[in-house]
């Protein structure tokens, strides 16, 4: 029912993944390998193409529902309905911003400073033009086929890039001005689509699946034993999120509580647990987990 | 006590995958590659050999047990005990077929149209020879080393060969005309040796220890919660594979539930869960489920 | 707080996957790859340096604590605290000797038969003059900076050497006199840090961590139902590590039973179990246990 | 003198090795990739970027010299003196093509049967617009960053797109209805500099370089023996494209003859040549040749 | 004119890489990877097929001309014109040979030692039933489908298998009993195809431009210059393959020696070349040689 | 005759290179990798080993003829005679230098400025103690395993540390200080055996051998017709190496004329001949030159 699109290229593993870990495991074609199937009755189609044309095709309605980056987004001024980030980094931890940036040694030290018709080289001539417009720029913005950073000094002045680390930046000699856009992965939605009652249904039990992979990524499930009398204490110290399951043991005086926690923190809190009086405290993963 | 004999070349590291899974690591010789061994009281030696000879081998009564292909059981016609398939497969989920393919042009729409003397290039000539007689065709049948879809026209009229989605066969301009053999992976037994009552005991436990282990992989463990007015409701939607395990929460009116249930599904079945009144739904990943 | 170097090199990559496993995750550096650092309160500052050179940063206090092997520990008669093994190996699960060899065809049945003047190549000089000298014989050792056992006979009449499987030194011709040293991998601790109180518990702690990792990869956790008639016979099955987790079932006679157990023995435990009246038997994977 | 810009992607490993095989080997900076000198007085400075943007630098000055792709000249439409095509392909030995192709099924039989409205999905819309504007087409053409035959039908009904083979086309069902344009890697110079004599000296002299380097691949030198009776008729039928070298042996009547020939061909020539009377025929490789 | 068949597998990379050489490069299909062209008036089609199979269907007639290796020719028994050995090896400058193998600790000494009903695993089972035949021994001869060595004690008591170097036999504990058929590779033709006049021309001529790359291989041009009194004393010491080429120097006494010599004892050459008055030695690498 | 030593590791795969070029093919052993040959009367033995170990084992003896570092050869202050460089490197054109580096802000200038008990780390703790020592400074001198830039400044002030293009070095923010060796890789001969006028002749004809592949690798043989008029202009051209060979041409007033010339300058003396009237000039790849 639901024509799916996601991105091909720097994206296109970890969104598979992502799919895979959600029960919606992706079937790339056998002839061509833009086209793929998910076995499940709310997808008819799958397509894998450009992030940077998605949007576009979304807004069009080419696709009901597709994954794409704000970047794109923005560069392309489309009108989707955003469910929010899917958050699966591309390689660290950090978020993909889209940067300005200059010569380490250029005169300027922040956006309104940049002189009129100061060149600007970029991948998003879009996004540059009206970010430097609403800044009161007024900037020779060329389009850039990659590897912009190189750009600065024999053909810009100035870039607008994206980066995680500014790694690249730096050793090409670079400094950053201003963020222009952090950007996320995120799920969109062709806004007739949406209206859709039974569209919008299945969409949401769609983002529920992926949702529920990704939180289970961050997450496990702990399992501890605790006497009645450092039961409170032990619950006390776990993290709030939701209450622990609680049950009593056969024959005796003691509880098997369970509960999920975030992995980032856990490091602290196991020992504390064993300092609380918890024993035989396990660590299980989890592959969704659905409030 | 048990001989073993594992098949050597696309289906090995499946096969090494398998009996990890199965907790039955095999360990290969540091000398030479075909020797290996299983940490296992019932298993006395492994081999690890190619797939067209272990048929043979196992009825022979050089092995006890075996895994090949049922596509070289029939080829050898050899007379072994099969304990059924064992589900895992080379690259995709479609069965390997053996299968009767023709020049997409050729004048036969099926088996029985091929003209006396027909030149039929296959790796399987005792299968084929069998299969053709059956079908009243006299053919020429002779033996490739592969590529045999590449036969067709300067060698052969017809190929029998095996295939999981076909592609190789429509590259070369070739057309099926009949399924031959739909072949499996099986566990094979020499038949003495299954009709002594310690070695069968012992085979039917390592063929527990591996459908645990392949069950697992198509399963998840779903826990969650629900109160009392739900209770049955939510029950009721669960798959009925066996019995959920409820547990009633301490000091309260909730229960936690527990069940194994299938992968394909449990996309649908997880927003069918939470729309009946299911809470904190987790899968947990599995690595055995033995009835 | 805690200042920790990690190994570099052939135990890095193992190392790493631990620290991940114990919720310790190492963050490189994007600029230089010896540096790290662990989001941990108890972490200040991580470095990844030669295994060989962290005995001695250690012992001088340049580091609070360290991961190395016995090996080096020895070879530079470090004092260090060591807080024991862990358990994690390169590629087999034997460990890695210290062996003493000669050529297949030498004249000395046992290390008090060199004779003076003996030539010996290896990368443990300290290690190997002590050794030889307890023994009371008068070597010439040399270092070796790697291939020791291609040294006999141009160069050396025995080596001094590390090996898991005594492969290399079978097919140089060598054979294995005596073994000097079983080299582990330890958690090594600088003696001051130990004796400060507070560093020496949130030292205590990532042991901890690391421990529960590291346990978890040689268990499970199992869970079955059983009926009250055969719940004390299974009970009596299951290994005496801890005692299990039995909860009563909703509305029934029948038990829920969870238990860890290593994973060693499982493949005989579960048919067991499955005879003794177990069903829904199921292995869960674990990926932290503290007792 | 020069400053010079090569092509990043695709071409850049061919042109690298080129430039090195004549004698203008290219080395990358340590430091940023896209930076680079030639040992050469005439070069002063060296680029590596994208080859779709290279044509713009040259045609404003940025660069004297660049190496770029026919396709992103007429793209740009880049005022640039161009010196010729250097004959050094990609894959295979076909030219490159930009093909306007559609669906198989499609109703159009040639580029003027394409409606008003047409979606056309290309990396080229400079191109696109134009040609398909000469042709009298009003079509809607749209940027594709990649991938263009997958857009067909979704999002496209025609592309405009670069092939080889055109194997890509027919995997994806599509069929090509014309050609837009043939494109050849060319060497190009911005006019201002080539109006310059010293600089116009200085890249003929590089682009003899070049194709002394190219010519060499093609051919080899022959070298052979040759009797006075004989040596007419030898020297007839070696390929007319120069004198050959013709010199008489010490103190006989024979001949030695050296000449240059292309290697398409040479599987013919070599039989013939020693069927009227050659002998002692060499074929010697080449790394330059300039007339 | 001329249908030509080259091996599928270990030799395929050599065999094209001497085709290139010979200047008859093959350019693959890229449809199908089995189909090939060369271009060349003589050769029609080309075929990349397993080595197994090429002597039946040269003998057949089914192509004209194939490249395929002793073993197969001996073991398929089939009737073709040899033009003999082409010595490009898979990896060892050894010869390949059959040879028949037992366990170290067999009781056989040789080939006539071999009890009845001994049981021989081989590749090769026509070769080995003649071979064995011919030696008065009433063998059980099986297929094996590769590893062969691995076959004994299990499942067979001799092998008969193909080997370079021994050293997989010796790495499985056997030992060479007899040397049953060295294998080369060979150009053979159909003998009706030779029988024509001018195909068996054509095929010449192909051969002619196979060996001259071959020769090429293991030769170089040796070119020096050297005074008039010691032109005698060094054009002794050249080898007398052929006549060396003398050309007298411009305007003094001093004559230009060039010849070509095999690269096989070139390394003692030269120095006796310089001890002899030779003076500006050079090696020139040369690509095919054709007397 | 000779036993040879060469070095294992990062200049292996260059030295076995070197010697294939210089028709001294090293061939490996098929059972320990350490043990080679080759097939020239001079050479009795091969071995493979580290070159740290090499100066060492040639001084005393247990190899006649090594290949080392400079570096190695000055840190274990072994007495060996040196046949002078072998210029073939590991990656960049730049020699490896034994820097002394500090930090960027630390605040020595020169190496006597640093202070009594400074930590100095270094693979060449030999070499780095005598250097400091004839500059006056009194340091505590350590071992190094590897990465010996890291080591500042944790565990050391500054280090002493090989490099070639001084970027590790620079990417720890270090700074060199001086220079304390350029390290080459040479020739060495065990003095004894240099003695030895059998064992020296041989040990020349192998560095000629040698050096007249290193030679050939920079070098091409450039051939080139003129007229008698320009041919005195044309000769004043070309590099006065070695006088050119100059042939008259059959039958006309032109000449061929060859010449060996450096690669370095080719690029522009090509041009140059041209303009001088030479025409049909070749550059023909040389594979040996001894003069």
């Amino acid at each position: 029912m639901l024509r799916l699109v996601l991105p091909k290229g720097s994206l296109e593993r970890a969104t598979l993944e992502l799919f895979e870990a959600a029960d919606l495991a992706v079937s790339r074609s056998s002839e061509v390998d833009y086209k793929a199937t998910i076995a499940d009755p709310r997808v008819s189609d799958v397509r894998i193409l450009r992030p940077q044309e998605i949007p576009v095709y979304v807004a069009e309605g080419l696709y009901d529902v597709g994954i794409t980056g704000r970047d794109w987004i923005e560069e392309t001024a489309s009108e989707v309905v955003s469910l929010g980030q899917l958050e699966y980094s591309k390689a660290t931890g950090r978020p993909f911003s889209i940067v300005l940036a200059v010569a380490q040694d250029a005169p300027w030290a922040k956006v309104g400073d940049l002189p009129t018709g100061v060149r600007v080289s970029t991948e998003y001539p879009g996004l540059a033009r009206r970010y430097l417009a609403e800044h009161g720029v007024e900037a020779d913005v060329r389009l850039s086929y990659g590897a912009t950073e190189a750009k600065i000094p024999d053909v810009a002045d100035a870039v607008v890039e994206g980066t995680e680390t500014g790694r690249a930046l730096r050793a090409a000699g670079l400094r950053i001005l201003d963020t222009v856009l952090v950007s996320y992965t995120e799920l969109v939605v062709n806004p007739t689509s949406y209206d859709d009652p039974v569209k919008r249904h299945a969409v949401h039990q769609l983002q529920t699946l992926l949702r529920g992979a990704l939180e289970a990524r961050g997450s496990v499930l702990v399992k501890l034993n605790v006497g009645e009398s450092d039961l409170d204490r032990v619950i006390g110290i776990l993290p709030s999120m939701k209450a622990p399951t609680v049950s009593q043991l056969h024959g005796g005086k003691a509880y098997a509580v369970e509960t999920v926690v975030e992995k980032a923190g856990i490091n602290v809190l196991i020992p504390e647990l064993k300092d609380a009086g918890a024993s035989d405290i396990l660590e299980v993963p989890l592959s969704k987990i659905v409030h």
